[in-house]
């Protein structure tokens, strides 16, 4: 890097939750650390550091506008001293030269370079008009923008409309929740068997609370193309049957944006994804981050992609403050995710954190695994709500190996102290024996996590 | 003990949680290891496996009545092969000869005695009538016909009553809750400053939420004596102060049943707490376990006397296994413990784990604390609720050493995550930077454990 006195221009593609993250630990710590650096973050967009994870919820109307998912405005990061420069798209990349290429023509020097371009959601052929625009009442589930559509989309769609899902993960899932909301009638299609974060035994358990809550669930389909009048959407087709839709979202995935690095040799996933190290080095004098990325699972020392808020902000900081001179590391996950679906009388809570079966299969573990049925909290309690949950550890070592949970209110965020014992390399005894928490209205005497971590300790 | 063929004698004195724990596993761990065991369990009441720590709910009326509180009736036990004798108080034991004398003179002998004699509530003299009894209006809350007698005086005070809690602990605010739920006037008197659990910063938070309920909280007052009318209660003095009550809870603590073990030559506590190893031996032939005890904290090594359910049922569990040849061991705990107290529009959850400051110096650790304000939810979300969050590390190794949290719904049981690190002796960079689960109903990106975790890390 630079010496004393010069100055460090540092150019950040990307202003979402990474690459804030990393321009601003990066200011901090060059408080610290004397060194000066120039950031400039360019963005295609119109927005910066905006909570996507909210969407689905601004959608469903918990969240009053877009205004509110933004954690910071473009102000506040131009008074912290960053040369923000939005709606900028970065086309191109020459590392060796140290330079970025902008749509508009323009080449950007830089002494760093920090990629955090996230991933756009997929949007499949079958989904385009010819022209490669989307029909009319069709979107994805991603920016803000998109948010905005769907709130609009929404607002205007009939009493009796109809919302087509494409794509049972976990933004599926919310968004379902959000389109229910609004009364409108839901089916949801999936390639697979749906919530293929989850074993079967679990997944399962969604798809049937999607059904109580009055939605259609249809699994196992690939959809080949839509329906529509010539501009608007009408139906959604899959091979063997279709269905009339209002409204589709699409919600089948996302794909990192790392096109304008291709042949730049850098090591890239199947899907583009870089793998920065614990500091968010790519190579030399580029750095990356976020949704861009895959993240590096403790529990087997594998690559995966997991685009969630929460690694992005945590590998950007630690990138901004390896990047400024500090030592901050982003240690790999042990794969936690979460959410709901709540609707009317029906609110599960799906957490899990972890490998699953085949995972550990692949890892050459000799997985066990044993479901447990039990209570949120003391059975004779108004609080009481049912939970299930998957608990695995290895026959060999007894190292716990994943925890997976489904259950009424106050049953997602058990998973922690999964995640905690994970993130210690602990086994399934640690879990069932541990301190953890108890009093009526929120346990039981052994807590249900550790009478399902006992019941697998008992089968070693 | 004994060799195959023969019968093992185990007395169990005491028919609660923890006993009954040792009894049953005992018998399951006895079919696997071939053992022979009769067992005999004495208990000088008249109820068994009860939650002492549901009765406060059963007071304020989220439990139809004491059976529910029941986990498992005497029939049941008796089915299981276990020779249960309620009403049987043992006065007496001869170690070296192996026998205990119950009140009624019966000489019983044992080849292994089991001590789960739990701790009745303190009743301070002053409390009590020159005979020895309690006035009218005058009750503990411990045993199952205490929360009956609760109940009926709940049912029969006038719609003016008010009631005086006695002590600021668990139990205190526990019944105070209760008391209001009733549309009582309530006042809660303290000798300390209330919840010595909780450091002061965070203690004085659920003060504040006690009076918004509109209850009276009267702190560093020593209470001298009651008023009465020859037979009922009609107030409660105090040096410099008195208050008018229909009815007095006394809340001030449990005290180990061991006085028939005194002269024994066992190591007791100053309170006669029993020392149990971590398969519940307390010398050759003799377990203990459960509220008579005290428990091995893990973070100082220090033996500490914290009468709860969740180490009553593990430890006696792992003493049951140990005494038919099994392997379980309870490995001490980190001093993990949660409430709540919630009155119409006032709910907060109270949680602590690890160390307190004064723990910390007595261990002649560095302690570096750090208080934060956050949320439970993203902050756009309906369902973030504030949370504070009190977190201590050492300076020098950086090792977590204690979290205390108080916030309202989905606060109290984020302790766990802490705890799972406390129980593994990670560091304030491990809770900072580990894989908590994140969607914007649950948590925010960097959940708030985290953010404070950060803070401290970042003073260190």
């Amino acid at each position: 890097m630079s010496g004393p006195g010069t100055v460090t221009r540092v150019v950040v593609v990307g202003a979402d939750a990474a690459g804030m993250s990393a321009a601003h630990q990066a200011l901090r710590t060059a408080r610290r650390t004397g060194r000066e650096l120039a950031i400039t973050v360019l963005d295609r967009g119109t927005h910066t550091s905006y909570s996507a994870c909210g969407i689905p919820y601004w959608m469903a109307g918990d969240v009053d506008g877009g205004d509110e998912l933004v954690a910071r405005s473009a102000e506040a990061h131009r008074e912290a001293g960053i040369d923000l420069r939005l709606g900028v798209e970065v086309v191109a990349a020459d590392l060796p030269g140290r330079t970025v290429t902008t749509a508009d023509g323009e080449t950007i020097d830089y002494d760093e370079l920090v990629v955090a371009t996230g991933a756009p959601a997929v949007v499949p052929d079958w989904a385009l008009r010819p022209d490669g625009t989307t029909y009319a009442g069709v979107g994805v589930v991603k920016t803000l923008d998109d948010g905005a559509a769907w709130v609009e989309r929404f607002a205007e769609a009939g009493d009796g409309a109809h919302v087509v899902v494409v794509g049972a993960g976990y933004v599926g899932v919310e968004v379902a929740e959000a389109a229910m909301r609004h009364g409108f009638g839901v089916t949801v299609l999936t390639r697979g068997r749906g919530m293929s974060m989850l074993e079967d035994e679990m997944a399962e358990r969604v798809d049937l609370a999607l059904c109580d809550a009055g939605a259609e669930v249809v699994l196992g389909v690939e959809v080949t193309g839509l329906d529509t009048d010539g501009d608007r959407v009408t139906g959604v087709r899959w091979d063997g049957g279709s269905r009339e839709a209002d409204l589709v979202v699409l919600a089948i995935g996302v794909r990192p944006a790392t096109g304008f690095l291709r042949g730049s040799g850098l090591e890239m996933a199947d899907n583009g994804a870089l793998r920065p190290d614990p500091h968010g080095r790519v190579a030399e004098h580029v750095w990356a981050a976020g949704d861009c990325c895959e993240v590096r699972r403790r529990l087997d020392d594998q690559w995966v992609f997991r685009p969630l808020g929460t690694y992005a902000t945590k590998h950007g900081r630690a990138l901004g403050d390896s990047l400024a001179g500090g030592t901050l590391t982003f240690d790999g996950m042990v794969d936690t995710s979460i959410t709901r679906f709540s609707h009317d009388e029906v609110h599960l809570e799906v957490a899990r954190t972890g490998l699953s079966r085949a995972d550990a299969e692949a890892a050459g573990l000799e997985p066990v695994v044993v479901v447990t049925d039990g209570s949120t909290a003391s059975g004779y309690m108004p609080e009481a709500e049912p939970i299930t949950l998957w608990v695995m550890a290895d026959r060999t070592t007894r190292r716990l190996l994943g925890v997976q949970v489904v259950g009424g209110r106050g049953a997602g965020k058990r998973i922690d102290a999964a995640a905690a014992v994970l993130w210690h390399g602990g086994t399934v005894d640690d879990l069932a024996w541990m301190d953890l928490a108890y009093a009526p209205p929120f346990a039981t005497a052994w807590d249900v996590l550790q009478v399902a971590a006992r019941r697998v300790a008992e089968r070693l």
